[in-house]
């Protein structure tokens, strides 16, 4: 493995990860992910899961913060600004559809394509000379594997989905299944890091979900060595880091205590490994997690500065229809409800037990965080340690290829909401 | 009928709406109006209804952001700073009136005449040098038609009540209903556009008011000409807004598909016309509505940026006592329930249905336009269309007529509450 | 009693307390009061009440604005900052404790040692170089008498304790009970002023506490003469101002209408004084309350600009067994619940009845003159009256003896919460 940002010339030789942070942490060069809080503008984001979405259905979504229409007509899903020019009102609000491709607003009757923006006509006044003149903002749409996601930016040509999508989201051969899709407290940012985040795993260690699985579970994980971490930052897409992990800790001592994982050090190491990997312009990708056979995917999708859409979705390969619907089944069983409850019926301690998600910990974790960072500045307080290596390299890649920024200005509402 | 404003020789002889519109929203010359979000200074404003306020009894409101007692003495309404000028707290909060011209303060016994704010006592220390000179703020008050309007501003001499408020409701042989009193989310601009707002009533039209009355409602209705907009911006008040409609629209087609009005055209226009007409400082006209023999009234006062308090009057003709006695039965059973209806039981669509009062559906788009308009700048990104016309009309009167505008300062608390 | 505030040249021999308060105001010399809205730095704090917090058990309270964790071990209490200062979470969010004096974060395990901050153990990372190196803040404590104070500052040597307590609580033979520890809207300089207020007995006048107790209760009583106001702004602490009242008001006409006190004016005085005292950095001593033999003792502790923490208990001289148990269970039964209720169950008018317990009154009023202190500005624009002498002195004195003034920044979080 190669690790390109940390071998850039002003990091030398040097492989040790601990080593390599601290020097990275006196530079911080990664001003750009900290000035990105509404998230990276000109990529694509997932929006929402097309099993939601049913056709002739209007669905309204903030993204970045833009609030944006989605219909499908004839199966296809577009996506408008969910703002009529006019008024400014949410056709979401309301949604009023007299035909397959058009969108109406409630309000004044402004009906727009929602193919291509054209105000195709004014129900309150049928000789408008802005009828075929006006367009409004539409947005590409991409709809792949069940979820559909959604471009945010204005560059030209619309760069393609794959550069922003995990490399396992399209490997051929594999099926995908809805897990959860939530909205989260936490920026966007503190929800890439936590997904990707090494050592966090100690906080899962009393979660349900390993008693549906097998998987080895230490009290922490990491790389000790930047050959253990493949940084994928070329001129094209897509943009991520690959981790394995070649330190895993099983016990530690305090105060003459001793602290051990859930389940014992296994005398062999599986014959898989787990790896880890997170992509612009927010997602995740964990090989042979929650199970041996299976493949765990991530979207972290900006909301507002304080928000996020959660997606989580269960990927395995499976060729027959047998394979197929036994993947569903265990999912819809076993993994789905192992990762995500929804909120408000938990009634064990934080993270613990089986009223618990094992990402509903991750949910906890994120807004706990997000505190510090928001309000009282934890970019710049945060005491990073040597698993948080890969959290600093993430940090550089989105630096370097992040295609821009988004900024409150003529798309997105004000701060102050 | 004239319209002073577009008649202005900046704009030439041109009388279709659309055109003029168009010359108009280049220039916005209407920035005094941008310009006072919480209301204009110096007016008369709808307070509350006389009915709601006892002999005897205090009520506390907040209107153009000052916070001010109303206290009914003697039979007469009487207003003063809702804010003790010892330590700030609300009368209101406590009330504690120990005689008919007074209010005491629930905290240390400050005692006020309200009638000419006057401190008549300190209960807590009968012989302080500042009764007898300290003079707290009251406000001018009238009572006209079970209203209790409040001038708010300095303004010497308060102007007369009558250049503020809507001919109709000075007419003589009118009686007059009390249909509701809300707070409303949105600004009391957004508020009083959209009463005046020509081809909204396209909104409206599953409303299910129409079922109580006959009138005939089109997709949308507006004037094509000037001549149908009457403004009257002479030197003295009222002033307002009149218009008739010259263009209704019954249907409209969008790819393919008829959209038509929820009652036929009648084959000959009905005997009366309905005409709207807004008023400084935010207060509505409407003849011949919601049913040939009644004029509907509203007042939009500002409480704050955000929000208003609106209140809804029914009016007739009536003389003989019978006549009124049918009037206010009428109103009771039919009228006032077909206009509103205490937000909370809806169960029907948005603005549809039995649950939801005609004016309901007009406080959820102001809600919705708020949005925008607040936190998104829609007050510059908007696109009118040719119904929008009277809209700016209005915007310049007010920018022409408005004696002042209300800043956040020593009178109202400051925005970030 | 000397008043030495007042005497100060400046303010020559007057000795009326309504002229002294006039020439006062104009020159309001109390700037660095009003700059110090989070709280004065360098000071000890009332934090919690001992009996809450058991042997190895973690709370989290917010102080000053500074997220703090208090953990008892082997009996005694420490406070460690409530951040971790690897990702800025709460370890109070999710309490964990493997020994005795250590806390862990529940997100990655970084480990400190409760009593001196070091970094102890990180689970996640046992060979971690960090260990043994990172110190995390702590603060000093103190347990007296049932209260946990702590001191919030960076000054070296810690100040003594005793400079920031009232004199009463340190008195030999004393025994303490627990009344009521409440968070409360309001500054905590509004609240300090607000027990100490002379005038505002007036507003208690119905309070269903005079029903369990015989003192005498007038309509108001405050000093005429600076000479009944002891200001204690020496070099060393405590600093506070004790008052006696040399005026009562036993009534007060109002129109003709005579305003009488609950019970009517003693033919003597009782035999004991009731003095009222408050001291920095906000604490109140009563002497001879609720009842004659008690005394009152109250802590406004700031927790952010908008709310402090409200700690009460009552005191009294008891040396046998059965003296202390009859002063404990008068208090359960009798006394505690007539100062407060928790808040909720009213149902009387404000203040009134035996819902109302006497001091949740008191948190009305507070969170009454907050909202026009804060943002009406009445700081500025207050107009005091003769009672008010000791408030202004005690501004003047805080001012000349604060440590500090707790600012946003390092330790705080950002005011935009």
């Amino acid at each position: 493995m190669t690790d390109k940002l940390s071998n850039d010339p002003e990091f030398g030789d040097e492989v040790n990860t601990e080593k390599i942070l601290n020097k990275i942490e006196k530079q911080k060069p990664y001003q750009a992910y900290l000035d990105a809080p509404l998230g990276l503008r000109n990529h694509w984001y997932a929006a929402l899961f097309g099993e939601d979405l049913d056709e002739g259905k209007c669905q309204g979504e903030t993204i970045l913060g833009e609030r944006i229409l989605f219909k499908r007509a004839g199966g296809t899903v577009y996506a408008i600004a969910d703002r009529c020019p006019h008024r400014g009102v949410a056709f979401s609000a309301r949604p009023e559809c007299y035909t397959e491709n058009t969108v109406t607003c409630w309000f004044h009757g402004f009906t727009f394509d929602v193919r291509d923006g054209a105000l195709v006509q004014i129900v309150t006044e049928p000789e408008s000379k802005l009828i075929g003149k006006l367009k409004h903002k539409t947005y590409p749409v991409e709809e792949i594997n069940g979820l559909v996601f959604v471009f945010i930016g204005d560059l030209q040509p619309t760069p393609p989905i794959e550069e922003d999508l995990q490399p396992k989201f399209l490997e051929e051969g594999m099926v995908f299944h809805k897990a959860a899709c939530s909205k989260v407290k936490g920026n966007w940012r503190i929800a890439a890091e936590n997904g990707f985040d090494a050592a966090h795993i100690y906080g899962h260690r009393n979660a349900g979900m390993f008693q549906a699985t097998d998987i080895p579970v230490p009290l922490s994980t990491f790389p000790s060595s930047k050959d253990e971490v493949k940084v994928m930052d070329g001129e094209k897409g897509p943009w991520g880091i690959n981790k394995a992990d070649d330190t895993n800790i099983w016990s530690a001592e305090i105060e003459g205590v001793m602290i051990k994982a859930p389940n014992a050090e296994p005398d062999a190491p599986p014959d898989y490994e787990i790896t880890v990997g997170v992509f612009l312009p927010g997602a995740l990708q964990v090989n042979h997690f929650p199970a041996p056979h299976l493949v765990h995917l991530e979207w972290f999708t900006p909301i507002d500065e304080d928000h996020h859409k959660y997606f989580i979705v269960h990927a395995s390969k499976a060729t027959t229809e047998d394979e197929i619907e036994k993947f569903h089944s265990e999912c819809e069983e076993i993994f789905a409800p192992a990762v995500w409850q929804e909120p408000g019926s938990q009634t064990e301690p934080t993270g613990d037990g089986p009223n618990w998600g094992f990402n509903n910990f991750d949910a906890f974790g994120r807004e706990q965080s997000h505190h510090a960072y928001h309000y009282e500045d934890f970019w710049h307080r945060e005491r990073l340690f040597r698993p948080d290596y890969i959290i600093v390299q993430w940090r550089m890649l989105v630096s370097k290829r992040m295609r821009g920024r988004q900024e409150w200005g003529d798309w997105a509402p004000k701060r102050d909401i």
